[in-house]
Formats: structure tokens, sequence, C-alpha cells
């Protein structure tokens, strides 16, 4: 295929033409599609019908221990939650805590804690003059926008095909007292797709922060969302290597069963080193008597063990392989040689990253809007909103139907397509000036 | 029946050794009793496993407005919740956010907020120099150690049979801008079992306060717990009185289903002016993108409106009736006319409040613990612990059985007797001296 970039003026203006009719089309037909968000589509909720089954009114709601799960108590979780979900993220029981049905409040209530109470014995951040954090982008919008909430100033780091560009990173967090977190989706990031490689989190471990209180913000929301059963990434454990080489303290790891169960009805979970868990629980015991372990136990019956959850996913990936492939595949044919964009064919997780021309991420997200189409808004994976290139857009292809998906893939690859020819041309028509 | 007060102290002994030896018996009969903490009952969880079936796997988890409840999103709630609610604290449900399971969270919440981001604008508590709290007593020991958590220093105020003392609560609130909130258990308090009168509740509504962020925390935790159909305390609605009287946005109202259906699986909301609902929502879009919303339809399947909350409550009531009555009857017994003891007949709630001798709680409490029943440790209902006469215990009637109760409740009435007659015999000891 042609590269747009080696074209002459007139031949982008005749591709132009063409594009233009192909989209005007698609304006004219009046879609509503939605690729914005990482929701689960129908389909995959529908996987999870069962939960609703296994707590019946003649069913037994004493957890192992004896609890009675529908009283009062249990500030934790029960343990035949943790030994599930710490299965899953790959961490012993005794690490974990479990919460309510959101990871992204574990995540707030941590910074919130450090800005009232301070990490383990340290001084309140509120107390402090600065608070920074570092933020590898393209990165998860509400990472960022709770970070912001809570005033912390943001400092981008670009992620590599290998994880966050880790000779900044170091460079930063020993020299830097005012930095006190980096947040991380360490597999299947959201929304390159990449994973960490090993070197890339032994680096983390070994990291020497100038703060005391610095915690990496392990966030493995995609830990078990493979898209294939045996070609899967893998993550080198960050606390059991932490504690090898004797940092065990430095990092708090979150995960939920939102994208696995129900987004508004699962279970999350933090795990940490023993001394982050008795400073979290230290706090926990003045917010609650304990969540809702209700849903712990449902979630324990219906899955059973980590053999069930990882059952349990492959029909998640069923749903979810098709549709990243026929992006990806037509993204290959028509974008192939194009020299128009980048993109990472992820092995899980929920989302493709594509890398525009400079300057193209706000055309395209609009064109295609106007189009029917809503993506995530461009901008929207970097700290303030501001991707200082204009060229990463996040699609989440997993909410529509694999039918709707075609028509909005098609709509997309137009815009994108579009809004490069319209940047070339513009391009050409300077340098004519010049 | 002779007060103690009125006894020589030869009789006084005498009783004691009366007293002393049944104490002796129930010591050897290796009890282990529990009336501490205001746990339902089995029998009362069992009257919610209802909740259980109302969503099969065949149920139609859509809300009204077309909502997948078991997707992401609505962070304030589903319109059903918030009507259920609504009509169960007298609230209009555009006044209303649904939480998860536990309103102790969205008062912790709340502190934490306005900590971390101040109250409707005005500057971040983190940022005064000094933060007090008004804390009529007795009161919630909950509400205490959160606040204490947060460093805020906490002010005693007298709780008469009406209330707080309202004459102190206006000339601090109106002369102190340091003061930026009051506890308050408005009906049925924990632990008195008193309703705040109908002029108590104006007065609160009618509050000058000298801080613009000072703000009402009205826990009506007990608002449909009554133990008898007819004979209910009624409460003024605090809300509609304060928006009445020209101070809309001085009042935070917490509520939750924990001892309507399950306390570890239940339903928690806030009510307030739009105002402070602006100020609430701009912060909660940061810490999650929504509460459990399955289980909010449950509860509104289950109870399906505010009738069957009613009728459901006096299930409820029947299982308690006679655990108070029993309790309140053989005070009237053993303490009538003794002098050693104050108590009220509360119509509703968690719990029954006995008010010792000065310098006996602790003494009781102990005892009690000895012969294998367990208190609410004495002091527990005041700030920082400490009862500054040492006289009330808190006792928690509902978990027991009936007829462990009845044991519990003649343990506890000889170690009553037991404490004032060490008392009354020193006190006539030391007489004898001087």
């Amino acid at each position: 295929m042609q590269s747009y970039q080696s074209m002459t003026k007139e031949e982008l203006i005749k591709e132009r033409e063409e594009v233009q009719a192909q989209y005007k089309k698609y304006q004219k037909s009046e879609l509503n599609l939605n690729m914005a968000r990482g929701k689960p589509s129908l389909e995959q909720l529908d996987l999870s019908m069962g939960l609703m089954d296994v707590l019946g009114s003649r069913a037994d709601l004493t957890c192992d221990d004896g609890t009675d799960c529908r009283n009062y108590g249990v500030l934790d979780g029960i343990q035949e939650a943790k030994v599930l979900l710490g299965d899953m993220i790959e961490c012993h029981p005794d690490n974990i805590i479990i919460f309510g049905n959101s990871s992204l409040t574990i995540m707030y209530d941590t910074l919130s804690r450090s800005m009232t109470h301070g990490v383990m014995g340290n001084t309140p951040w509120c107390k402090l003059d600065k608070v920074k954090f570092l933020c590898p982008v393209p990165g998860y919008d509400r990472h960022f926008t709770m970070t912001e909430h809570f005033g912390i100033e943001m400092i981008n780091v670009p992620i590599l095909s290998t994880g966050p560009d880790m000779d900044i990173v170091e460079e930063l967090v020993s020299s830097d007292e005012a930095i006190k977190g980096i947040w991380c989706v360490p597999k299947y990031s959201n929304p390159t797709g990449i994973t960490y490689s090993d070197e890339t989190v032994r680096r983390f471990a070994r990291l020497k922060p100038a703060a005391k209180d610095f915690r990496i913000y392990w966030d493995n929301a995609y830990g078990v969302h493979h898209l294939y059963d045996l070609d899967q990434d893998n993550l080198v454990e960050i606390l059991a290597e932490c504690k090898r080489v004797g940092n065990p303290d430095m990092v708090y790891k979150f995960c939920s069963t939102s994208k696995i169960s129900f987004p508004g009805s699962g279970v999350a979970a933090i795990a940490a080193s023993p001394n982050n868990l008795v400073d979290i629980k230290e706090q926990l015991k003045n917010q609650t008597i304990g969540f809702d372990k209700v849903n712990q136990l449902r979630h324990v019956r219906f899955f059973e063990d980590i053999y069930g959850v990882t059952e349990h996913m492959k029909k998640h990936a069923e749903i979810l392989r098709p549709k990243f492939e026929w992006i990806l595949d037509r993204f290959d044919e028509e974008f192939g040689g194009r020299e128009i964009g980048k993109w990472i064919r992820p092995k899980g997780g929920y989302f493709i990253c594509f890398e525009a021309m400079e300057g193209c991420a706000k055309a395209i997200v609009s064109k295609a809007k106007k189009a029917g189409v809503v993506l995530t808004p461009a901008g929207a994976p970097f700290p303030y909103g501001k991707d200082p290139k204009d060229s990463v857009i996040r699609i989440a292809p997993t909410y529509p139907t694999l039918e709707d998906l075609k028509i909005a893939t098609e709509v997309f690859i137009t815009c994108v397509k579009l809004a490069s020819l319209d940047k070339l041309i513009e391009h050409a028509e300077l340098c004519e000036v010049f």
C-alpha cells in the first residue's frame, strides 16, 4: 500500500476526495456507536448470571471459619475470598485486604489516607508544600483525574514497549523527595496493551527512592484478562520481587473482579506488605466495620477457586478475541505501509491504542463523533487531559456487538485517513509558501 | 424496696454477702454471653433471607430507567433505591445519594473530604490550626473514634431527655469558628434511647454558626426501628426544617439498611441539600464509578416500597420487644427504689443505657466480664473513652437469644448491686475515718 507520506500534493487531494465521499456516506447513515469506555458487553455480563443463584434463601451464609456473612464484622475480608483473589494476583492471602466493589475506590482512599495521615508514620502529604506523582503516558485517565483532584503534581514518563522508561523513573525517583508515587497498569496496560518486561519489574523493585513514603501504585486491573490461552504475556510478581531485594514496603497492588464478574457488583482488593497492611487497617477500622461479605461469599461460591476463574476468563476471551482481531486485522489491511499511525497487537486487556500522526488525534475523535462513533476524548490518557503530541487515541472494543464494532472500525479508519490527509495537504501547502 | 442509700453500714455489708454469694454462683456456671455490640440476632437476619432469591439468574437486572445494574455507571444510585430510602428517611429522592453497605463509611468519607477539600469552597480543614466537633454524650463510640482519628478536638455536650442541651450547643456553635460539626443520633439515640424533641430539632435548624462550613452530622440510624406499632417517637424532619428557616445547607443526614436487612450487606445513603450534593459528587466522581447497583436493586425488589419496610420492621420489633421489655421490667423490679441507677424506657433503637452510681461503671463491666458476660467497655460512649463520672453503661440486648439474655440480665443486676454496695461501704468507711 502506498505511504501517504510519499504522495504528491495532487495525489493526496485525489485520495482525500475518495475518503471524503466515504465519510459522508457514514454521516448520512446516522450511526450511534460507542467505543469510549472499557465496559464489558451484555454477552459478557451474561456469563456471570450464575452468581445470582449460588446464594439462595436456603444457602448457608456462614464462611469456613464460622462467621455469619450477613452480620457485622471482619474488617479485612473473609478468608476464602482472600484465597481466591490471592491466587488471581499471585499473592499470599495474608497479604490481602478485600474491599467493596471498586478498586478505584481503594486507590482513591489510599491517596486520601496518605494526604490526611501519611504513609507508615511519615508526614501527612497535606502538610507538605509539594507532592508529585510520576505518570507513565499514555495511561489510565481516572488515575490522573484523582491525582489532580488531590492537587498532586503529575510528571509524564514515556511508556516504551517494555513499560515506563526506567532510566527516567530511576533518575527522578532517586533525586526528588517530593515524588511519592507512580501509577502503573503493568499488564495489558491501559491503553497501550503492553505488559511490563521482566527487566522493567526488576528495576521497579530495586528503586532507591529519595522519599521514604514513595509507593508504586500497581493497578493489576487486567491480570487474568488474556485473549489467548497459550500466548499470554507474563508479568513478574512485584510484591515478591520487592521483598526479595529488600524493598518489601514499596508497593501497593490493586485488583478487582469488575471485568471478571460484574463491574457494578464485584469485589476489589489491595495486596501489600505486612507493614503496609497494619498501616492501612489502622485507618480502615475507623472507616468501616466491614465490607459486603455476602458478595465476597457469592463470588467464592460461584468461581469456587482459581481454576474456575481461568475457565470463566476463557469464555470472556472467546467473546473479546474476534473483536480485537477484527480491528487489528483491518488496521493491518488499511494502514499497513501508509505511515499514518502505529499500534500494538495486545494479547489481553481492554484496549487498543492507536498512535496517529502528530496533531491528528483531536481531529479524528471529532470526525468520528460527527459520524456517530463516540471514542474516548483525545488527551484523556494524559495528565490534565493534555496529549503533548495530540496523537494518542484509546479504542475500547469490548462493549459494542461484533456487528456494530465492524461498522465503527470502518468509520474510525476513514476518520484517521481523512485527518491524516488534511494534515499532509496542509503541510504540503505550507511548504509551497516557504 | 429499700434504698441502698438509706442503709446502715451493717445492713450494706449483710446485703453484700447475699449478693456476693449469688455472684459466685454465676462465676461458677462458666457463662459466655455478649451484650456488647448492637448486632441483630440470627433470628432477625433470617427475616431477610428472601433478599437472596429476588434476583435469580433469570431476573432482569435492568432498573426502571433502562440501566443495566450489572455494568459500570450511575454515581449516585439507582432511582428506585433513592425513592425507597427517601421514603424511609422522609426525604425527596433528589436529595439522596446511595452508597455502599455502610453509613459509617459515608460519615468517614465526609470528614475525610472536609479535611482534604473543605466544605463547599471553604478552607480544607487540614489547612486549619484547629478543628472542633461537639459530641453529645453519652453517644456512639464509632463517631468519636473516627473524629479522634482525624485529630479533631471533641467537646462534650450533655444529652438531656429532650436531646443535646441546646443552650450549650447554641452558645458554642455561634461563638467558635473552629467548631465545624456536631454528632447526632436523633432518634432512639445510641445509647440513651431518647428521641430529640420537636423544640430541639427546631433549635438545631435555627443555629447561627460562626463557621460557614459548620454541619450537623445527623445519623438517623434508627429512623424506622420502633418497638411498638402505635407508641412511636416522632422526629421532626431536619432537612425540611433547615430549608424552611433559611439554613438549607447546614445538615448531612445519614442512614442505612444495616439493621433492616443485613449489616454485612446492606445499602447506605446520605441526604443533603442540592448545594451539598453538588459538592459531594464533585469529589465522589473521583472515588468511584458507582456503588453496588445490583445490591440496591435487590433491596428494592425485596422490600418493594416503604410499606414493605414498615411490615418488615414489625417482624424485627416482635423479636426485639420481649428482649427490651424483659430487661426493663427486671430493672424496675430489682432497682426500683434502690437509688443505685437510672435508665430510660426506649421505644425503639438498639440500646438500653444504664446510669450507675458515680464511679461504678468500670467496676460493673469488669465484674460482669469475670462472670462471663461481655458488655460495651465503660467509657466507650464518650470521646477519648473517658466517662467523667464513670457511670454510663450501654447495654445491647439484640444479639443474644431471649433465654441467654435473661441470664445475662441477672448477672448484670447482680454486678450493679455488688459494685454499688462496694462503693457505699467504702464511702461509709471513709465517713467513719473523718
